[in-house]
């Protein structure tokens, strides 16, 4: 059910470089062309299309940017494999998803630090402004390739001293269940777009504005006490959710 | 544990827009500023922060199109109200979702046709490329704002006739239900990032380009006959989903 000619329309009120795109992301949702297949140069599209090799390189660069195709020197560009699946966090642990998948990843702490909750925090921690809190920022790299942020909130009265531990080879979940017996038993997420700060974009080493995926989860014991609050930014270019139900 | 100070660094390697882009993000996301809350004029942020009235407008432009922001006429720039939070439709249909929240609801029917599946939708519903497959687009709005794409693929053997039924007033799992007793068991979801087409723009009254939160869903039967695969583009700027878990 393509709305999208094979030919482009100079005549068209609409961009020729928004037709490209357009056209480019058809053929791939459709599966006409299939992961890891190579898609025609610049100056085939020009060929083709009689759009100028310029446009054809912007619109290429932009859907690169969105992960829908990559390049690799020397060789063209390509239509880029499906993103990394996984569930929610709540299901089983990132890393643990990714291992069993095969991927080899990496946790860096790039932060610990004893703060005072804001205003959002401690909303979410049921707690008063102010109140200390450990926040602990890591990234998740898959093969080297930074994927994830993850910035959790934990009050210091549940888990005193927990930013000593080794959180870089131990999973959150893990130590704080295990030594502080806080066990999740109530998780409430949220999914949504946004957009990457400057900040952001230079952990992921992409631009600022690129999509992420944006998971906040509010973590509760079985006795309704929330003691993690969590906001996990995926990059959108390489990650997608996956959710299984039976009714 | 902001990154961003209160002081924009014209030294900095930081483009400016950037840094108030960031500045902004950051007050929202730390809730120092709330939904509905007014927010500096360009003209104050040249007075607070020294950054041109040109420059301004341009980075409230861009956090109105993400959502962040809204403008009224004459009154000025506000903070958006939180998303619309819905939980996944194989909870319950979106429709009933958002009725139960108070939102008045309607739903367009943009095409109903008899089509040939291509490869993706055939490899989603386990049939061979080509086969009839009904193809139903309907918009679904808002208090009249557009805020949702449903596009659905049912195979003709397994419901005949169906787009002869109204499915604009009717759920089509309660169509694919009660008339064809195909029930949904086991859903399979997945929830990502796109870009909005030229097309999908055009229906959402936003720009090609704008973030969308895509999610694909095929839906089985008891049996583990799959019967519909659904392809929802919620616009990224108004809709978050929201999940709950009891472990």
């Amino acid at each position: 059910m393509s709305t999208v000619t094979e030919v482009l329309d100079r005549n068209s009120a609409t961009p020729l470089y928004v037709q490209l795109s357009d056209l480019i992301r058809d053929k791939i949702t459709r599966g006409e062309w299939v992961p890891d297949q190579k898609i025609p140069s610049e100056n085939e599209f020009n060929a083709l299309y009689g759009i100028s090799r310029m446009t054809a390189r912007q619109v290429l660069a932009r859907l690169v940017d969105e992960g829908l195709l990559f390049r690799v020197q020397g060789k063209g560009t390509f239509v880029s494999r499906r993103k990394i699946s996984t569930r929610s966090p709540s299901y089983m642990g990132i890393r643990e998803q990714l291992e069993q998948q095969g991927y080899a990843t990496s946790t860096e702490i790039l932060s610990e630090q004893l703060i005072e909750a804001d205003a959002r925090v401690a909303r979410e921690l049921g707690l008063a402004e102010g109140t200390p809190v450990y926040a602990i920022r890591r990234l998740r790299r898959v093969e080297d390739t930074p994927i994830s942020l993850h910035e959790s909130y934990v009050p210091q009265t549940l888990a005193p001293g927990i930013i000593e531990r080794d959180l870089a080879s131990q999973q959150l979940c893990t130590v704080l269940e295990l030594d502080y017996d806080l066990q999740m038993a109530h998780v409430t997420e949220t999914l949504e777009t946004s957009a990457a700060s400057k900040a952001e974009a230079k952990l992921f080493g992409n631009r600022p504005g690129t999509p992420l995926l944006l998971l906040e989860q509010r973590i509760s014991s079985a006795s309704g006490v929330p003691f993690e609050f969590a906001r996990i930014h995926f990059r959108g270019d390489m990650i997608r959710l996956e959710f299984h139900y039976d009714l």
